[in-house]
């Protein structure tokens, strides 16, 4: 940990922290001097927040670095990513709401089409409709391995996820993708000899895959990759002192919460105000909630800079449920940029909100919004320095050192 | 390499970046209020790329610390100066304009004067003058040692730089000059046994020299120092996947870029406009381009604010030529300060200008200085994230994690 000098000072605390994440909430100006998504955006919640509170910027990973969302979010909650690597096996099985435990092995897998050579002619099964890519999943879900369990889940067209749970399984596997047609998917093969079993138990499910699929026209085949295993993340309860919970309407990051032992908040709903709702409902249950919002994200993947600005505004527009709740912290910040004009996860510093009554540093700034956040009272710092920041201003830290 | 993350990261593009660096850039005001020698300048381009573009401050080294060119260089080059150190008879040779090899030895040398019983009662040989000292420097380049290379060029009066070329060598010595007149030149002694042929070597030279120069009256005896070899630097093209030329006026700059594998352009005149010209000439033979301009850290160090003053006038009239190439990238700051104020090179924190049209982060600075450097949106960060921070903005790095 780059904290380990934290759980030595925490201290107990009734106060309640809340980080309410905008996923790609960072943006740019469509032209030069024009406003961002976020600056935009008509937010009289988060402006009054921003008045009152204290505004900043983090660096998600490193400068210059563009975070996929899976070290995004870890920096938030407090991990280095360059030293915690959720595997990518890992993460497209939480995106399907598959719980991976530690030992288990986790890998993407990809339908593909083999000539009758067997060598690969389609690496991705003719892009595949999910519909279509129904019939082969559940094939695939039947086969049995003795000792083993198998997990297989659609992710999506011709994506799926597949878990083996089991004793004595490593995940230093190779990827089975050759890269290119004409050749035949390649043999798992153990990258160290801890994994040779894994590796064996592996090829067999492929093998027998294989002839449960010699039906299908298009997904006859499969290839896998990424295998990893649960990267056994510090507990967030030891290492904040925090009874946690993830609210997310998404899959992913729930299941990345989980990794860092967050409970997940069941509810229902996909809009800002059912999240907020649920976060009322569990409020006297947990210390601290972590509440995810997607669609800025997608928005910005999309190129639709009036979209993003629009979903800032509905996230603002039910913020006052969340006040209601007198959090001792809240934080609004976003996990990485993802402009609009870019159409794509950035690099860029990312606004960062901190609003905490008791002990506000004050700044002049009195809007949310990149150019108030360059001049905000906290500076620019690493995201994963967000924690640290939550814990002192719910006072939950002692002082180090006498 | 604290960037050891990047390799991986790297994608191909055709995407140029220019970091033209203004050595010494940094000023604080002669009096409290006024503005420094950047804020004082008339910059009519700069200003626009300021507005344009984002403004930021770097830290050189760490807090608080003042750079020699060398480290300063190595920073803005993206290599920590902490963890790889240029020793100082390399940067001597460089100055010069000889290339040191690894393997090689340079050291920095100095006549002294030297009584009847060989004890030092000069150690800079009466400040001699380069032209004084010209047929000693001609003597000592005279002497041949069996089995290795020598190589002596004058830097400047009582300074000169020593290259020993050849097999074995290795540069754990101590220096030579005891500190104090009444005291004889220490012998050389190895630091480590696989020094001691280097040890023996510079030691047989060192008495040839005696026996050259006892004729001269001032320079009768010489002094070695900061012996040291190539430091074996990571190439800039396997680092930053950059094809890299340097345009500078002074050997020392060049030498350095020569370290981290750029080529140097060769080019005629040693005015802002003649190193813009050496760009445009060379513009489609590579990806990056690290400009040096001199003189701004000359007149810092002559105390003459006004001087430099007119020398960033005149880079910044100069820039027109640049900015037709259309870089992706470009980059305007300095290697460090030299307050005119203060005579020296210093510790502040470095005005920082990043345009790159294709990716802005909006700030609301509209001059290039040192106040409007303070409040831009890239905050302060250290110098050696110059590099990361350019390959994204030029659209070269891939995500990070998925």
């Amino acid at each position: 940990m780059p904290y380990d000098y934290l759980p030595k000072l925490l201290q107990p605390s009734d106060s309640k922290i809340v980080l309410l994440v905008l996923d790609g909430l960072g943006g740019l100006p469509i032209e030069a001097g024009g406003p961002t998504e976020l600056e935009a955006a008509a937010t009289p919640y988060m402006d009054r927040l921003a008045s009152e509170g204290c505004l900043g910027q983090t660096i998600p990973i490193r400068a210059g670095i563009t975070p996929g969302s899976g070290p995004a979010h870890l920096a938030l909650f407090g991990y280095d990513p360059l030293e915690y690597e959720v595997g990518r096996g890992v993460l497209e099985a939480c995106g399907v709401g598959l719980d991976v435990h530690l030992g288990d092995i986790a890998a993407r897998g990809n339908f593909c089409t083999l000539d009758e050579n067997g060598l690969i002619s389609d690496r991705r099964a003719g892009r595949i409709s999910s519909v279509e890519a129904m019939p082969a999943i559940e094939r695939l879900q039947r086969i049995q391995i003795p000792s083993v369990e198998l997990i297989v889940r659609q992710v999506k067209e011709h994506r799926f996820a597949v878990i083996m749970r089991g004793e004595g399984l490593h995940p230093h596997l190779n990827d089975t993708d050759p890269q290119r047609t004409g050749a035949a998917p390649l043999l798992i093969q153990a990258q160290q000899p801890s994994a040779e079993r894994a590796a064996e138990l592996f090829n067999q499910w492929v093998s027998e895959a294989r002839e449960a699929l010699t039906s299908q026209s298009k997904a006859n085949g499969v290839t896998l990759r990424g295998f990893a295993t649960d990267p056994g993340l510090p507990n967030y309860a030891e290492t904040f002192g925090l009874k946690a919970a993830c609210v997310a309407v998404y899959p992913m990051y729930r299941g990345v919460s989980k990794l860092v032992g967050m409970d997940v908040v069941p509810f229902e709903g996909e809009y800002p105000a059912d999240e907020f709702a649920a976060v009322a409902k569990a409020w006297d249950d947990y210390d601290f909630f972590f509440i995810h919002i997607k669609k800025t994200d997608s928005m910005g993947e999309d190129g639709n800079f009036e979209g993003k600005a629009r979903v800032i505004e509905s996230v603002d527009a039910a913020l006052p449920a969340l006040l209601e709740l007198n959090p001792a912290v809240l934080i609004v910040t976003g996990d990485h940029s993802t402009p609009a004009l870019l159409k794509s996860h950035s690099w860029h510093p990312v606004p960062f909100l901190l609003w905490a009554p008791a002990s506000h540093l004050p700044d002049s700034q009195t809007q949310f919004g990149e150019r108030a956040c360059a001049h905000g009272g906290l500076g620019a710092f690493p995201a994963m320095d967000t924690m640290s920041l939550a814990l002192a201003h719910a006072g939950r830290l002692t002082k180090y050192g006498a």
